[in-house]
C-alpha cells in the first residue's frame, strides 16, 4: 500500500504495542520491535499485519510479515515463519495497535495548515478562484484549474491538466494527469470504521489515502472516503455521476461509468468496463468482475463473475430480472 | 418540546386566532386566549393542540391541552375538559394558527445577522478555519474547532470537545458535547412541509429545532431537517455516515449506526442501539423498535418489533428474505 | 429549444462540418452552410437536426430541419426534403458536429468572470450575504437575497422574490419569480453524457440550460444538470425535497412533489400533479403522465399512464404491489 501522507511512529517494541490488549503470551515475542503495520498482501519483514476471516486464507498463506493479528481457527494458515498473536477480536487489536503507530489519521479535524492560494509560491502556476486554500505538503500539476471556495488540504498531490471544481474540499489524496474533480465533492476524509461501544464508539485511524486514476471524473457532490488498512483507488478513465458514495478501502477499476447516486460500502473490488445504473449499491466485501453491467436501483449482495449483466434487489441475471418482473 | 429559538408572539385571543377558519361555532370560545400551539404531549393549560389521526388517540386522551383542533369524528378520545375545535382539514388549520405564534419560522432565508467569527468576543476560545461566519444567540463550549467556510446560522448551542468541519451550515440546533460533524453537513433548515395547492403551495411554520446526543457523528454531506411541531433528535452516541438525509421530526435513539445514503421520510422513530445498512430508507410516521438491524438497500414501510432483523423492499425478517432470493 | 447562453460559432459550411465523419458522400453537399445543430422539434430551414432511435419517427417525420445526420435504416421517416447524412453511429457524429458549432459547452471550468456582488452594479438591489460572487451575464429581478458563499456563475437570469440559499451555485439557468434553492444545490452543471471511449472517454457539449419555473422550490444539497440538445425543466410550483438528483434533458411538470433522494436518469419527462417518495428512481428516456403518484423506493423502468399509483421495482401498480407483498 502506498502511504506516503501519515506520520509513522514507530518501530515499536512489541511489547509495548501489545501490553493494553491483555495477551497471556506476550513474552513469547522478547524484545523485538516492529515497523509498522500493513495488509496481509503488502506487509513485508519486521511488519505487523492481520488476518480475520477466513476469506483471505490465500492472501494470509502469502504473507511476508513477521507478526500478525489473528484468531486461534485462522492461525494455521499462516507461514510457518510469521509469529501470530492469537486474540478474540482482531479488528479491534490491530485497531488498538495502528492508533500508536499513526496517532492522527484517527480523526480528521480541518487542516490549520492551509493557507490562501494567492499568499503561496507553488512550482505551477494554477488558474483559480477565489478564496481557494491550500494546506502544506501539497503538489499541482502544470497547467490546472481550482474553483471558488475548493480547500485542498494538506497531503494532497494534483497531476497536470486537472480541474478540480467550486466548494470542494480534497485531502490525503493522489490525483492523476487529466482528472476533473466537479462541485461540492469531499475526498479522502477518514471512512465511516469504528468498534462500536456503549456509550463511546472507538474510531480506528484511516492509514489509507485516496488514489484517482488519470483522465477520471468524478461528479457534483459525491464523497470518496480514504482506505482504513489499504487505498480507495478509482482506476483510469472511470466516470462517476452526481452524488456518489465510494466508501473506503473500495478499488473501481478503468473504464467504469458509474451513474448518480450509487453506493459502495467499503472493501469492494470492481473491475474495468464495468458500467452502474443509477442508485445501485455495491455491499461490503465483494469482487465484481470485469464487463460487469449492474441495473440502476440494485442491490449487488454477492460477487458477480466478470462478463455478466445484473439487475435487481438482490441483483440477479438481468434475463431471470426480466422475465421474473413480466 | 424544547423550543428556545422562534419568537412566540402569543398569547392571541382565540377569536383572532380562528376567524380565518370561518368556522361556525367560534362564539362558545369567549374572549379566552391562548399562550401557545404545542403538540398533544407537551402541550398544557392555555396551550392550543391538534389530533389528526386515530393513531394518536391515546396520546389524545392524555393531553392537557385547554384547546384541540381536530375532526368531528376523533373528538370524542379527548378530555372532556379539552374544548374541541372541529374543522375539515386538521393540519391546514394547525399551520394557520401555527403562522400567527411563529411567523418567522416559515421561511428559511440566510441569517443575516451573521459576523466574522475573528469580530465576536466568545466565551470560549474556538480553533477556527478561514472565512467562519456566526449567528446571533450561538453559544459554542470550551475547546471546538470549526472548519473553514462553515456557518453557524443563529439559534445554535454546541457542546464541548465538539469538532465541525468545513463548509457546514447550521441553525436552530442543540448540539452535546464530543459530537463530530463532518464536512459539508446542512443541519436545522426547515422540513419539507407544507401544504399542495394549485399553483402555490402553502408553507407551514416549523417551530420545532435539531437536537444532537452527546458523542455523535454527522457523515460528510448529510442533511437533518428541524421539526415542524416537535423536533428531529439524534441520540448519544449515534453515528451517521455520509449523505444521509433524516427529515423533520425523526427521533433516532442513542447507539444507531447508519451506514451511507440512508433516508428517513418525517416523524418515525428509531429505538436505540438499531443499525441500518446503505441505502436503506424508513417511510414517515413509523416506529422501528430497540437492537433492530435493517440491510442495506431495504425499504422499511411497517413498524418493525424490538430485537429483529429485516430486509428487502419491502422490508420482512431477514431469513424470509434470504429464502425467498435463495 | 431556448438557447440564450451558449455562443454559436455556424453558419458552418457543411463540408468543414462532415469532413472528420469519414463520410463517402460528402460531395452530395455542395457548398451549403449549417447555421446551428437542433434537436427534431426545434430544428428549422439551414439547421442540421439527428435522429437515432425508431422511438422517435413521428417526430422525424414533421422535423423542419435541412439536414439529418441518422441511420440507413431511419433515413425513410424523414421528409423528403431534408436531406440525410448516414453514420454509424448518429450520437458520436452529432457530439462531433455539435463541438465545431458551441466549444465552450464542453467543460465545466469555473467561471472566471465572476466578481463579488458588492463590486458590481445590478439594476436591483439584493440582500446577500457574505462572499457572494456574480459572473456575467447575470440578471436578478427585485426583491432577492442570496446567501453567504453562494457563486452565480455566467448566464443565470433570476426572476423577482427569490431567495437563494447559501454554498449554491449556479449556472446557465433561467430561474421565474418567487422561486427558493435552499443551501448547497449545485444547478446547471453539464450532464453525465459522454462517448465512451477506451482510455479517454469522449466529451459532448450541453447546450442546453436549466429552467426553474414561479413558486417552486429546491431542497438542500440537490444538483439539476443542464441539458444536452434540449433543457431541463422543473415547472411551477413543484416542490423538491433534499439530496434530489435530476440529470440532463429532464422535464417535470407543475405542481410535483418529489421527496428526498429522488433521482431521474436523464431525458425523461414528468406531467403535472406527479408526486414521488423519497429515494424512487426514474429511468431515462420514460414519460410519466399526470397525476401519478409513484411510491416511495420504487424504481421506474417503463412509461407510466396518467392517474396511475405505482410501487415498487420494477414499479407495478400500488395494489398490485401491496397484494403480492403481504
Amino acid at each position: 500500500m502506498d502511504n506516503p501522507f501519515f506520520k509513522n511512529h514507530g518501530p515499536v517494541l512489541i511489547k509495548d504495542l501489545l501490553k493494553d490488549l491483555k495477551l497471556t503470551n506476550i513474552d513469547e515475542f522478547n524484545n523485538d520491535s516492529i515497523d509498522d503495520v500493513k495488509d496481509l498482501v503488502s506487509a513485508k519483514k519486521n511488519h505487523l499485519t492481520f488476518f480475520h476471516s477466513k476469506k483471505y486464507e490465500s492472501l494470509a498463506s502469502k504473507t511476508k510479515a513477521s507478526y500478525c493479528i489473528t484468531l486461534k481457527n485462522l492461525a494455521s494458515y499462516l507461514p510457518k515463519e510469521c509469529k501470530k498473536i492469537i486474540v478474540d477480536n482482531v479488528l479491534l487489536a490491530i485497531a488498538n495497535v495502528t492508533s500508536k503507530f499513526y496517532p492522527e489519521a484517527i480523526n480528521d479535524y480541518f487542516d490549520n495548515t492551509v493557507k490562501k492560494i494567492d499568499e503561496l509560491k507553488l512550482v505551477n502556476k494554477v488558474k483559480h478562484g477565489c478564496n481557494v486554500l491550500i494546506g502544506e505538503n501539497v503538489k499541482i500539476g502544470s497547467n490546472c484549474s481550482i474553483g471558488h471556495n475548493s480547500i485542498i488540504e494538506k497531503n494532497v498531490i494534483i497531476g497536470s491538466h486537472c480541474s478540480i471544481g467550486s466548494n470542494v474540499i480534497i485531502r490525503n489524496t493522489i490525483i492523476d494527469d487529466n482528472v476533473v474533480i466537479l462541485d461540492g465533492c469531499i475526498i479522502g476524509k477518514k471512512g465511516f470504521g469504528f468498534f462500536p461501544n456503549n456509550s463511546k464508539n472507538l474510531r480506528y485511524p484511516h492509514i489509507g489515502i485516496v488514489i484517482i486514476g488519470k483522465n477520471s471524473e468524478i461528479g457534483c457532490g459525491s464523497t470518496i472516503d480514504r482506505g482504513s488498512m489499504s487505498n480507495t483507488i478509482i482506476g483510469n478513465n472511470t466516470f462517476l455521476d452526481n452524488q456518489i458514495h465510494v466508501a473506503h478501502n473500495n478499488k473501481i477499476g478503468d473504464n467504469c461509468i458509474i451513474a448518480g447516486q450509487v453506493g459502495m460500502a467499503g472493501s469492494s473490488t470492481l473491475g474495468n468496463n464495468v458500467m452502474i445504473g443509477g442508485q445501485a449499491g455495491i455491499s461490503g466485501h465483494l469482487k465484481v468482475g470485469n464487463n460487469v453491467q449492474i441495473g440502476g436501483g440494485s442491490g449487488v449482495i454477492k460477487d458477480i463473475p466478470d462478463n455478466t449483466k445484473v439487475m435487481g434487489y438482490p441483483s440477479k441475471d438481468i434475463r431471470q430480472f426480466l422475465k421474473d418482473n413480466k
